[in-house]
């Protein structure tokens, strides 16, 4: 879900100001301080899943807020090319000084939700769901992981800060599972769950023993897999397993089908191309 | 080329804030004051084009300046999997924190620059160059349009204050070419290079007769964009021509050919994947 | 433990220039260029729980790097009255302007540590641990509640954002337990907590049938915290359960006798004064 | 009183976020869109001063600008136990978003401007002034001395710049008051005023043949207290006279009677709890 | 033409709370919580070219959004001593906290307005145009520049990012001409102008083979510039021709008739005087 | 005299940022990773006072830690035509980029240095001291003052907030000098200086009842002037007295012979034109 504006009109506005720079030349010099309204429709040239439409309103916002957007279908809708699927209405000027920015993040999110819902798509029906990762651009995370919901998946951590997250070198560095957990949980505070990476039955055993909140199987074959999650379940039915580790399109369905509550991949975020949506204007 | 870390440092700082948050739970709890010193290195596990390393070193030294970075290639190389791209040297506390971050970016820098050399090597031989557009990462148009220039393309502007573009929504609200070049010619600072999006030879006639910098052919059939060369070089040597809409990888060879100066195409950065590169520790 | 200094070097630097504004008129006025090194000493005049020296050398050394400190003991340690608790050595200048700014946040964090480890006594040998609020001084969560830690006490959640929790309004909204429960499930990032503020048994048997992480008993008078418990424990080994409410010096004890794993107070953060340190300069 | 918004809102700004981060994962994920309107009271749990109303508002609004407020009694006034002090109007979200960070900045303004009142009081009918000092939370210089005003005190100089404070380790790296204020003379701001600490007779004549603004006596005893007044007086009736050091509730009124015309004293904001409050929402 | 306000106002705020501190003491002192509405008259002082009023009104706007103006001229009107330019109306406090940073800076822009418009009108009739230089006042450049287009002028490049000048060091580093261009054409962005500085005719020269945008003719004498300018438009109609180098007012003229395109100058910025304007109050 | 780089860093980041944009497109693409040492020397073209040395060279160190600045005279040395002023040695891309913004700043603050020696010089041997005004560049406030300084003045107020300056709107606000006094000695800080501005004998005897710090003689005739001195000096010796308005060179001295304290003049800061320096870059 959207955070509040306080957290995204500092990252909105600083977009902004990453393409005026020192002002938009073709639009001052040509409009000046005339400001005509205008209309101004977004049109899908692609089949995808939309998602951005409220804060690519917001943008404009920011450069006139005289600007309204009628949206007709909320982010998630299904669009089909030439379909419009957001009008604006504003002066001239902020509507050809936002349009690329505005766009250019709509596009990479609808592509990124595109790409999610056809990961979640094969999860139809199973109990696994899948969950993204901390691959995201640099600046974007908080975006990005909202398309991954708008696209039907759940979210992983957000940051280092809001989960705790054991792999194999900190596994080395504390000198074993048993050490970082308890050094980490001395530390931490208490409410964070604590996630621990296991690439071996044995390291889930020991994962169990020390009640971590969530255990992944990291790369594990399907039959191991298959194992793990029964030793798991035997021994408690509130620990969560997530699987991770070379997901595709093609295997999701059978990672699924193991058993595990999670399947996490980067690939909907970094395998994403843009949705194609373009502008046009409607001069009075 | 890289602009001055004054101009980057902010960018990494709000990155790597973005990521940590209110601080590194995991390795934070861990390891909490000691600071043991570890080697790290970066191993490509696809081939491609390597971009952004120096960026990269910087980030972790963002963290704590004692991190050290020794490059074998630099960006531009063209890396085979499996093959080590860097090595780092340095608290193991600021290798695991910042880990994360600084991958996510060379992965996505790598992947742009990887894509933009497939299409600049279709150019091979032409005297046509690869251009790139303002379809940019919102926050990232300085390194994305970085790595275009690292995979072999040329930068098209930067943003909206450093040329003018004028497009039919501009000519269309000024009344036509002339009006709109004369008006935005009255207002801008002077050296600033103009540019008119045509799409009928007439056009072109028009955008000639105004002396613009840059006439660009949008969307234009092959023999009509040769027409479009032949009456503008006829006139005059020193107008860049450009060649825009729907080029690809199949395509823009042919599009080079019809004598045009510049192809600008978003494709290398709105269709790109990430370069995949891991992290292997080597704790001391 | 404290995060990074990427976190906190711009808390610390904003704290400086509240006390600096336009310049250290009496500072400057005397000495102006001259930089001689000078010597200082803090000096505990009440005994107490020492915490934030790390980050008084750091603002300091935001004002001249130059600054060096001698710390005898490191945070948590008891000091005595007239002890000497760390030694500065830089330029005079520098140690004049930034005292206040240093001593203010050191007096403030010690303060907390110190009343946080009289509660922590009363925990002595119990199995329950002492946890704090988001009752913090706003602009001083991360340090406030990096003192509780020193104290002996470990973190609630840091913000809203890395643990869910859902109290008397929220149930009312969403029209029960149940349905709060599920509709934040389905929102959230899934490695989240999520803990449920009760009032009545048949609250936790509600939120126990929810498999949530975390049962808040809230001003529960203690057999009935008693009753909370078992309830519980007959039902899971896992689920954290947390005592709120009414919290002192005096009834904590009794109320981790219940068997409670965590009590929540805000006491040592909303009751505590200032440890009284000062600092004595020594010109060389 | 209250400085421009322009100069507080930053500070609110960042508190906002400083508890927000990424999200209320609560508030959001269970309401999302929908902003249904709620009333919300604030009740005081303790007798006390109120302080911070104004701000509290504001801080609502910065979410959401629909948030009203109706203050029945302004800052200063005396409330009493399950009191309701101010009522809010606003969306449900903002609301249950916002009610920590405004809490807690009232609860601690309130504490300070209830125990300054209580030893205001003791200055009733003298002719001396409680004045503050710069002990004050980092980051809360401008809001914690606002409560003093509230309360009933004034302030102190409000940082490094608006005065100059002459202390006992200038007048050693100067070698002596004379130089010390000759020296600072000729680099500052003239319309500075001058203040000097003084601890001795002999110090406060040569401070007084300097023609300083401000002499402060420095935990003198009330016999001396009494005859540096005298001196004073005997030779400027403009020269403010300061006591400070070891001023309690049980010793201010005495040093009031020496003649002083300001008394300083952090402890009223370095002793003081937080003025305990809830809120109520009531969900229409 | 003046930027977006999403530009300007992080300037106008800076500039508004660097004179306002921790809050104007007088203003607020004085009228503390009310808000009577006044009305406020500026009156020139000096004949001169106004400039920047509608930057000012939104000054005052930023301190209270209640205040509002009545220009009865636009930016570039000739005032006349003792003319009224402005009508403001507004909440007392804020017309008299926002008066002396809204006057300082229409002040300054005014005063390079004026001198900019005496050079202008040397040029009237002749076809050179006046263009300013970088050198503006550090954190002044767009508002400065925006002056001398009010003034009659046109910007030169506005920074180190929206064209190329190729100087003597360049020059020298890159060990000539044809190597300095040819380098920095590979790396920049392509739409980017290139200007060079010429001393010699040989220099123009090679400047004219490379195909720059702008050749600038620095300090020659008169008949060697019209040799420079004979021999550019021998071999091209494009490319710009700029003189530079010790114009005065006294000699803009007869460089213009040269037949250069555009004369540079920082005169009007460097040497211009702050023209005189006041504030009226009338309280109603 | 300077403040801290604490305070000023940010100013002079922001100021290279202005300039630099994304990139210094002509020294980047020159030289780009390659960092030849170079010399580079600022010679002065006119005769005059030097200000602002140190900053410029901490301009160069932003950009490249390793300039450095070898200053053969400090600020206020009067420099001639042709003469050496400060040599510096680093990157010869950092002295490039650095140079235009690092120039016009010394030039800005020498410029006013000169000019207000010519008015401190027309005080040479009487009591009076020339001072400054609120009258300078938006965001220059701090540097501009510090020139006032190096050029033999004292600086008045820094902002609203580090004195009270009660001038005539003030007063009608208030219904009075008394009242106004009175209510903001109420709510400021009690350190701060009270200064009233009195344009008759009358006002300056109710200024004197209240026994306000300073006294401003407001466009007084110089006899008038000299009653109101005599006035004054009859009650206080202590009140500070100030002439204003119509400062010229001319009539200075004239105004310090009425026996005023202090005379404050914009002039040196609004009439002042820049100083002429340039920089001779020397490559190895």
């Amino acid at each position: 879900m959207l955070p509040s504006w306080l957290v995204l009109d500092p990252l909105l506005q600083s977009w902004l100001l990453e393409d005026i720079g020192r002002g938009d030349r073709t639009t001052q010099g040509l409009l000046g301080e005339r400001s005509q309204m205008s209309k101004a429709v977004w049109i899908a040239k692609q089949p995808g899943v939309i998602a951005g439409l409220e804060v690519a309103a917001r943008i404009f916002q920011l450069i006139d807020p005289r600007v309204t957007a009628a949206v007709s279908e909320s982010d998630g809708y299904a669009c089909q090319p030439s379909e419009i699927i957001v009008r604006f209405h504003g002066p001239l000027a902020a509507l050809l000084t936002g349009e690329r920015v505005a766009l250019n993040l709509v596009m990479r999110l609808s592509g990124i939700a595109t790409l999610t819902r056809k990961y979640a798509e094969q999860l139809s029906g199973a109990s696994a769901q899948l969950v993204d990762t901390r691959k995201t651009t640099p600046g974007l995370r908080v975006l990005e992981k909202y398309a991954t919901w708008v696209g039907g998946g759940l979210n992983h951590r957000m940051g280092l800060d809001d989960a705790v997250m054991i792999k194999d070198n900190h596994i080395a560095a504390a000198g074993g599972i048993e050490q970082a957990v308890a050094q980490i949980r001395a530390n931490m505070p208490y409410p964070l769950s604590i996630e621990v990476e296991t690439e071996t039955l044995e390291q889930v055993k020991v994962a169990l023993a020390q009640k971590v909140d969530i255990i992944m199987l990291d790369n594990m074959p399907l039959d191991k897999m298959k194992q793990a999650v029964a030793l798991i379940r035997q021994h408690s039915d509130r620990t969560k397993i997530e699987a991770s580790g070379n997901i595709t399109l093609e295997t999701i369905r059978e990672v699924a089908e193991t058993g595990v509550d999670y399947i996490s991949t980067s690939a909907p975020i970094t395998q994403a191309s843009w949705l194609d949506i373009s502008m046009r204007l409607d001069l009075e």
